[in-house]
């Protein structure tokens, strides 16, 4: 009975589910107005704010993307052991540094240095999903029973796409901030898209079908 | 046994009720009162803070009502399938910027823009909240099963209800700020007695049954 | 089945949890050392901390009793309906507001409104939880099955006990300041101690027995 | 079945978990890059945050460590009592304190007080994650059912070694700030390869199997 309890994922996912929520509402604390300021130069630094909050809304939905790859692979784990349970405190580790990626690039939107370490955490996030996935796949006696033979293929694809696409991001940003990042940017998009049409090429026992 | 974890509502509303509990909770860190005052100016400053007080009791019912109203769609839902999983991220979206809307108008309480700022973030989670809401009952195999027919009339009139209020607010906000804020802070307690009227009206197969 | 979802307690508790995790941990954001000091004056500012530090520590102790009191009344709520809900929410209004309350009273901790304020949010705490816990007991058809009558005035004297001590200690603070921070401080030790008394005069039949 | 309720650890996790999240989360937010920098003077800003980056990922190891044990402890767990809902209590105060040392390290990283304060905090975090464990223990009412005799002497010491690792931390900041500091540093990994070892040792009845 011990076992079970011990073995069992609800722990991991609400810690998980708490760091991603407060990630989620702590990346906005950074956007601050100044004090005490005129009428005329407060609208002004509204303005301003608009690079700002545009980094804030795409930095928010590569959280939820994080967020949702995350629930997609606990969903078909039945028992965690402790690699998993420290696999997922390390997945975590970059989670939490992804507010403090964002208000750095805030602060200085155009600068390289800004975007390779904002590139780099996210690089960091995708990584550890990856392995985690990776190790979850690979023991089925810790997952729910699957029918038909999955084609992993398509699972390792979809988890590699943006370690790829934040590389190239990373790399770019020596030649031009701007293209950096818009490809930052269109991760989540890309994302998206990207499991749409695996989901709808594939068949009933397509890896894809248990990615959202 | 994958689907069925993979359409459990389940994490679905503990991001969400991380997010609104986080929410609440961080309004009120953005009343501060100065450093070192002498102890006339430190109640002359905290006088000061009455109107902030004001904005921030108002701002923690408004999000409550957004709460109640995300756990009465939720309510009925038995799974969610991938749209509702990215819906619910979109509507968390501005959720979590009611906290910078509301600092902004605690720093400037008389400020049209102000005002707008506030309103339109609210208007953007009471549209959001009404496309999940939407989208939810037109699709009977994501619910729990329902007795009788739903007459959905009452269920949609009372979440465009505060659409409709906080447009009003923005627009009146060219005309005068504190008709506007008046506007703005009345939505919950408007809401809450709609919700009354619509249930005491209804039958047992009132949609109104199932909103708090 | 809906009925049966949006009449769980589930959801209450977590937003419950959530935003008592919160208070507990910001409460001690606001405990901080100057930057850039040198090396004795850091040792001073820290020592300087000390009854800060002591006042964190009550403040941390008070919201534990709070976040018990809540855990205690919800044991024995089965279903929560519309007013159970809206109720709660209110009750979490002061607690979301002790973080304040309590960085007030760090940065002037001898000053007498600084300690009516602290004051006067715990009464708040205190008042709605004892109205959340005299609506719950007089519904027995949202509360679990109990065997034996119970003797409700044991309740409502612990309920009572806390709101009692807060609103001497805010009136003691006319007098002495030394005085009314004693008072605030020992009320979660009182509680305790209070508890554990009625829990050992009470049979089986008692409804201190309910109480931790 | 109200007893059955207010018997279950499930909020007591809740509450723990909540805590545990944001303590990971908002260690983070004491690192800061300063504003308005000239790109060159960010660069430098950004490589002097070197030692801050390290400090942070290691009290994350440590939290994270931390937030094992409890989970370790708790998978045992099948009732609570009243005391042990105050014992988690207390063990929540040290933990709630670790951003707070962290950042004074941060600011502080080779002064001994500073080094002294957060072996202090992580010695408090320890006794009372070994006091829980051995009040837990001792009371098999509150336990599930397990199988053969444990020995316990395994758990007494893997819980008794953070403290003493710890201890000697703060001790040897007397004569050496960097022996401190990597002592302190080295503590969830000595930790690991502990339990490594003791769950390699031990059979099926070993204590140690039950540690992650």
């Amino acid at each position: 009975m011990v076992a079970t309890h011990l073995r069992s994922p609800n722990r991991v996912e609400f810690v998980s589910d708490g760091v991603f929520a407060i990630v989620m509402t702590i990346l906005v604390l950074e956007i601050k107005v100044p004090h005490n300021l005129s009428h005329d130069s407060f609208r002004r630094a509204l303005a301003e704010l608009r690079p700002t909050m545009a980094a804030w809304i795409i930095s928010f939905l590569m959280t939820g993307m994080f967020w949702v790859a995350h629930r997609d692979i606990f969903a078909r784990v039945r028992y965690v052991n402790r690699d998993l349970v420290w696999l997922n405190l390390l997945f975590l580790l970059p989670v939490a540094l992804l507010p403090f990626a964002a208000s750095v690039l805030g602060e200085y939107p155009s600068d390289r240095v800004a975007l390779q370490l904002y590139g780099v955490v996210a690089i960091a996030v995708s990584v550890l999903r990856f392995v985690v996935y990776w190790y979850v796949v690979r023991r089925p006696r810790l997952l729910w029973p699957q029918e038909g033979h999955r084609r992993l293929e398509e699972g390792f694809l979809l988890g590699a796409l943006p370690i790829g696409v934040y590389l190239v991001a990373v790399l770019v940003a020596f030649i031009s901030s701007l293209a950096s990042i818009l490809l930052l940017f269109s991760v989540p998009v890309v994302y998206f898209l990207a499991v749409t049409i695996a989901r709808e090429r594939g068949g009933s026992d397509s890896e894809a079908d248990e990615f959202s």
